[in-house]
């Protein structure tokens, strides 16, 4: 997992990996994008997974609709795109496919500092823990990078993430279920 | 269905009906509020479903969370609210549930004008012809009321409603099962 960072950073550290690990996920931001662009598809190229929000991925492919945009991106190395758009909730692409995880409706957002941190944290420890790195997987994972997302906004800092219990974990990807939950048959 | 009208016709129209009908679902808007806030409540008051979009919710409520937006707006009266977020989806609330209708990432908008009028459409139209107006079957108009909004903005006016088939509706529904299509199960 490569935080946000200086392009030519996050690179030097892929390069100094003696064996190519079997993902690599690359966050980045628009002050990148404004002054080390070149920099930045380089490192973007060598990339499995890439998580922007959706300003950032409309300023990297110049196209506004995020389906465009998501597509122009994949083209430039990453299989998968993340496109994180906030209290919106956050998209997830491949070529083919597209998943969409809902960001929870909270009653107060406290500080949303670190909000996309956690996100990734919670992305990558999942497919980490789970050892596969399937699309279906990813989904679920996405959920559980919204699901630590919505908590660490609900405090300061770490506040809220610091002693979490797994049954609290468990009952807020179940609010995440609950959330999305319809059936539609048809005849 | 009452469209987004001046509060006090819509409210005359209810006081005609002989009898009163088993759902009264109720569209307005930010410019009801600004000049006819008091007869707007009045309204209000009457119906039981009421359809806004998210800043109409927050100048409505004086809140900016949409939780608690939501709760205050089902103490005036409505039983169910629903707080459209256009290319952000829409919720769906009562005082106990929350649920989420996601928009369809889009390759392009080509014109947005009536989308609230389709999503109003395809909600009331689904509710009357399925007969249900329980939360579950709100659920399912919201993704219908979605999907129809969905076609609206792909052309101009009602041309891309005019002459759908039944399957090109299905598939639409299935795309929006699909983006939101993912199972976690605990431990």
């Amino acid at each position: 997992m490569l935080g946000n960072l200086v392009p030519a950073v996050q690179r030097s550290v892929i390069e100094q990996l003696t064996s190519r690990p079997k993902l690599i996920v690359m966050d980045t931001m628009n002050f990148w994008m404004d002054i080390a662009m070149e920099e930045l598809m380089k490192t973007i190229k060598m990339v499995d997974v890439l998580t922007i929000n959706d300003s950032e991925a409309r300023q990297l492919s110049g196209e506004y609709s995020l389906v465009k945009a998501a597509q122009k991106i994949l083209a430039m190395g990453p299989k998968v795109l993340v496109i994180k758009k906030g209290e919106h909730g956050a998209l997830l692409f491949n070529k083919e496919e597209v998943f969409f995880a809902p960001a929870l409706p909270l009653e107060e957002v406290f500080d949303p500092t670190g909000a996309g941190d956690s996100f990734a944290g919670g992305f990558i420890g999942y497919l980490a823990q789970t050892r596969d790195i399937s699309f279906a997987n990813m989904k679920r994972a996405l959920i559980y990078a919204s699901a630590m997302a919505s908590f660490t906004v609900e405090r300061f800092g770490t506040e809220r993430l610091i002693g979490l219990s797994q049954e609290q974990i468990d009952a807020r990807l179940q609010e995440f279920i609950d959330l999305v939950d319809f059936e539609i048959t048809f005849a």
